[in-house]
């Protein structure tokens, strides 16, 4: 079921805004244990179904990884790299589009319309392209090549559009005939994402901070949720959550004058789940950081040498956490989440 | 402990041939249950740690995920698409890397050279990179510029090779000051690749055919060491392995006179364990099949349709799929194993 955060109001069938404009959340409870619920036999995605609000009839034939955790000790702090970009599609968007392909088949819904700016595009052209939905994709003119090809070599209907990230965004909610589906709003995106907190769980159990590159929040808000509902549950201590941007588009903390070029993924000056990101902020007694493309460009060489093949969004989080270390900001012997969310590999 | 198929010596230490210049394997015996040797803690390769001769204390940092095993009904057939393509370097030779690596740690080894046609080179790079070990990287000049340009930035030191495939292979033995660790010998490979045997019968059980792209043979052995364990523990009965070559560089069966391009990773006329797989396909009862270019240009539109997004190589196996599917090979309901080797994404 769906629910309103503004005027309460709930929903059966899948909307991405409440009549009110307001935005809406996945209500989940659960009666059972959290062990009861694990369902053992699965090593994959399928593994956790029974957290999910999707319908087993329904699911995605492309099924996802559960994706490794490293773990390194740096400088007595034990770092956590969770290798979000070994998914299908190259980028941890694959687990929102997972839950949400399900609801639309569910509901018989054939052809959708979103914008992004490059992965979420990629994620669901591939999941569309493999359950037979038509894609509509919405992106900025500038998008790189790469990422168009693939996109074209998956079948969908690609929209180049000039102007601003937001001006992709009305194209894209304005264009008729196909079910809009932005991961900015959509409710189910972030059931998706939440998966990540319970596989951490169960690969190293409890940790202490994590950090997460935050542009729309549909990483930051799954994780929050996941581990809410695995400190529900009475597995965890919540996390403090520390969202990480960019230089030029921080919404969650104060925003620099000089714009970063390379963390493109997150570079997105207006979350509408904003009030909801700084809340969860508020909760976990984290708080926001931001960096630069020499920080970003230190990070990724600094990734590349431990064997993660990531992309420049990816990087922010191990920038921030060099910045956290020299501030002195972890406990010895803390855990610290880093998530990698995109692959360095494109179709060529 | 390796031993020589010719002479029958046994050698403790890590090295590609016998002095007699015999293949040498490994030996391995199992004392234990497989449910006691299974560490269900893991969801990760480290759930098979107690079936690989290494040694806990020298495992490589970066972690392999358990790939997918995604099932579809093609005219009442069971196909089982295995991910293999969602490993950290883009190939299931991350799974021999993965193996070797621990070998050369344990035994202190700072600098190895090895041939490639492109993935195998760029896994080790991977590897090398993410462990401080110098990788030599031989490769034909023809190789693509995306896994070149992949390699240097992984820090390998690339030597590019004119002629054949067999001068570059002869390069990397004769260069001098590193350890020579082409995986057309190297017997520890075979127990990495082995263990997407295991996975699969976690999966999805028993498979009654198993179809793998076969060059040098690294898989295709594997996965056949990997169900005789099984058989041996009394898990499963031996599927029927199907070797698939491509046109014009069978060495199973017949050589066609046409020459694949499309197949770069399976162009392999004299591969050195020939025999060796020759008896496992008699064993079996399996065979060898041939495909061409225009089958495998068609296979990977059809995989790309399906949302899998692998390389020429990879969809060998489909095309052979459909040529015994008309030929009317497989029984009503069988299941039919085809790994997906290596993704189409490439590093830009
Ligand atoms: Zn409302
Ligand atoms: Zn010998």
């Amino acid at each position: 079921m769906l629910k309103c955060q503004k005027c309460g109001k709930t929903y059966e069938k899948f909307r991405m805004l409440c009549e009110c404009g307001g935005l809406l959340d996945v209500l989940v409870g659960f009666r059972e244990s959290f062990e009861s619920l694990l369902n053992e036999k699965y090593l994959d995605v399928r593994r956790y179904l029974n957290f999910l609000p999707i319908n087993e009839n329904f699911l995605p034939k492309l099924i996802l990884p559960i994706t490794p955790t490293v773990e390194k000790e740096i400088e007595n702090v034990k770092v956590l790299f969770k290798l979000e970009y070994l998914m299908p599609s190259g980028s941890f968007k694959d687990r929102g589009s997972y839950v949400t392909i399900a609801k639309l088949k569910e509901e018989g819904i054939k052809e959708i319309s979103l914008d992004s700016s490059g992965n979420a595009a990629i994620s669901f052209a591939l999941f569309g392209k493999a359950e037979g939905i038509k894609v509509h994709v919405f992106i900025p003119e500038r998008t790189s090549e790469g990422k168009k090809r693939v996109l074209k070599l998956l079948g969908a209907e690609v929209h180049e559009i000039k102007g601003l990230r937001m001006d992709v965004h009305w194209k894209a909610r304005e264009f008729k005939g196909a079910f809009y589906i932005s991961h900015w709003y959509n409710p189910y995106f972030l059931e998706g994402t939440k998966i990540a907190a319970y596989e951490i769980f169960e690969q190293v159990g409890e940790v202490d901070y994590v950090l997460v590159p935050t542009g729309s929040g549909t990483l930051f808000l799954g994780l929050y949720k996941g581990f809410k509902e695995l400190n529900n549950f009475g597995k965890v201590k919540m996390p403090k959550l520390i969202a990480v941007q960019a230089e030029g588009y921080e919404s969650l903390c104060k925003r620099s004058k000089r714009k970063s070029k390379l963390a493109e993924g997150i570079a997105i000056p207006e979350p509408p789940r904003k009030e909801q990101m700084l809340k969860a902020l508020k909760e976990t007694k984290g708080f926001c950081i931001s960096v630069g493309d020499r920080e970003i460009d230190k990070a990724i060489s600094d990734l590349i040498s431990m064997g993660f093949l990531v992309e420049p969004t990816s990087a922010v989080v191990f920038a921030a956490f060099k910045k956290l270390l020299e501030r002195d900001e972890f406990e010895k012997d803390s855990k610290v989440l880093l998530p990698l969310t995109g692959s360095s590999l494109k179709v060529i």
